[in-house]
């Protein structure tokens, strides 16, 4: 038994979280800069919240809405910059993985002064600002990671900041923030934290520990995604997502991600397809590629998710992902070539060459 | 959905873990106080490991190895004095309950002048020296709870000091030092932390989260109780012990206990009954009392088992117990008055009178 097992955020879930524990931010200063992109924060609620519980603790309160989808390392130096100015004694990040993940890079900049080529380095000079956690979606579970992934121009791909620094003070968790996501983007979130459980439960970084706690999260979906794909979208059914997307942080937290997120970098780099959906594609495809090495683990993943077989998730997964992409012989040779240099290729439960990825690709999309 | 988690303990297990993670102690201060009973953290070799790793990272290293079983505070002020005179800046529990919670209560006390009557009250003026356990029991799960809980002669039982303070930095997990407790130590140990899952899974206090991971925990179990009662005693079966003991004491970091833990400890402290047996004792009793209350909650409590019904859960017990002790009338009803004021009760799923306690304790023991 080799475990390790760290994650130090205080999460906070429920129907009125923030306001009702709004006391939790006065331990972190007196002056909060609240990032977020450009409208869901507003129109779900949650910055109103946020605003009203730092309002009552008497915290001076900056905004940044200029978040970008997929922010990279120019607008997350513009954000620093505002937190800076504003003398900002901690961030609160409202939104999806996005802002979430935006937040933690400007909590790390605002205190140390990087290079871009050092963002990714790790080893930072001074703690990050405190950081406070918001999802506006059941997808990231950044709200319980070290991660902060930004797109990379520098190589035509996404890049982690991974640093115990980055681990979130406190997450709040209300699920009526997610009621109003469109449908698609309820989906796409869910494929993501769902990708998060399947590839933490493989990884070859898991351990006893973080598949307990895949486990469950896969427990949950594999309830909740028959009703997701039927058009559900209610209270409970928010929730549970909520906290299986969670909980799958978790995991990731503890296991990393594997050869499906790399992979799916591209297809949203190049391609802009969803993050969420991009891995949602690559799934069935990867459980099936996975077999050969970890009959029982693959197993384990799905009788946890209530499927009889791969094909059975596969259907599962075609009924929320609909008609799928195309993708060129071209690009499939170019993405597959980005991939095999990533560091998911060795957290993957199977030796796994160029030509495996480029196989993955072709029967996760529609190869032409 | 209403959760709260927070454990903020770096959890790091396997053979030989504290030799391999030697660095994680440098971060913590120069001169480490290490706190220990009579004998066994000699005879398990946490202690030598210990000190192996302390020196290999330069920290002094100061011992006080007069913690008593179920220690008090006089036992705890005696070492807070040695801590300040060796002017700690950090301390190492290693051992089982007795001392993991004593060396909380040093940390505490070391940075906090403290009336007896303040000690359990919380809200301290200042942070507690950083903490590292290592267990060398798989009961307590003290390495992952903000309690330390304490004989308190004043009100002739335990009391707790829970506080966020409290919390570990670091965990060592080796389950080589648990192959060479005596049967009845790691029986009456697994006994604890079983009582940890059970309660906790069914405690008012649980939510999603905490039961998620307690009925991991319960899986562990079921599958682990039935060896050990039989009287294995290999690695595995140590290792997925101490896991197990580990998830528990998560759990009740997250719910705290329940009636069970109240009554046991009058077992303890008037009739030297060992903690974790006295909570053995009691608990098919309580689930059989509790079955009304939460029949769905006793459901997958028994169905994480494996056991199809109370009654294979009260053989389970008692093949692991042996022979019950006796109680008389008159303990019966001083221990149920000690026990219906503690806050337990209120925690407890099912509303709790005086005649319920009184009703448990005949059941658990051999009624006079």
């Amino acid at each position: 038994m080799n475990v390790k097992y760290f994650m130090p955020t205080r999460v906070v879930a429920g129907k009125g979280c923030i306001v009702a524990n709004a006391s939790l931010f006065s331990r972190l200063g007196k002056r909060a800069l609240v990032m977020t992109g450009k409208s869901s924060a507003k129109k779900c609620g949650a910055g109103a919240d946020v605003e009203r519980a730092l309002a009552a603790q008497g915290i001076a309160c900056g905004l940044f809405d200029g978040v970008e989808p997929n922010p990279g390392i120019a607008n997350c130096r513009a954000a620093a910059k505002a937190a800076r100015a504003f003398k900002a004694d901690f961030i609160v990040g409202i939104g999806g993985g996005s802002p979430l993940d935006a937040a933690k890079a400007v909590a790390l900049l605002a205190r140390n002064e990087l290079a871009d080529e050092a963002i990714f380095k790790g080893d930072y000079p001074n703690a990050a600002l405190p950081i406070v956690a918001v999802p506006t979606t059941a997808g990231t579970g950044s709200e319980v990671t070290q991660y902060a992934i930004l797109t990379n121009d520098a190589i035509e791909s996404k890049s982690s900041i991974s640093w115990d620094g980055c681990f979130p003070t406190l997450a709040f968790l209300d699920s009526s923030y997610t009621v109003s996501l469109p449908r698609g983007t309820a989906v796409n979130t869910a494929l993501d934290a769902l990708s998060h459980a399947v590839e933490g439960y493989l990884a070859l970084k898991s351990d006893a520990w973080s598949r307990a706690i895949a486990y469950e999260a896969l427990r949950v979906f594999g309830n909740a995604l028959p009703r997701l794909a039927d058009g559900y979208n209610d209270e409970d059914l928010r929730s549970e997502l909520l906290l299986a997307a969670n909980m799958a942080g978790v995991v990731i937290a503890q296991t990393a991600t594997t050869i499906v997120h790399a992979m799916g970098y591209s297809l949203t780099y190049f391609k802009g397809i969803d993050h969420g959906r991009a891995n949602g594609l690559l799934l069935a495809p990867y459980l099936d590629f996975i077999v050969e090495a970890r009959p029982q683990g693959v197993r384990e993943v799905l009788d946890a998710l209530g499927c009889r077989d791969v094909g059975r998730f596969a259907e599962l997964l075609g009924s929320l992902l609909g008609e799928r992409e195309s993708i060129s012989q071209d690009e499939i040779r170019k993405f597959s070539a980005i991939a095999i240099k990533t560091k998911h290729v060795v957290n993957t439960a199977r030796g796994t060459g160029k030509a495996d990825i480029e196989s993955l690709y072709a029967k996760g999309l529609r190869a032409l």
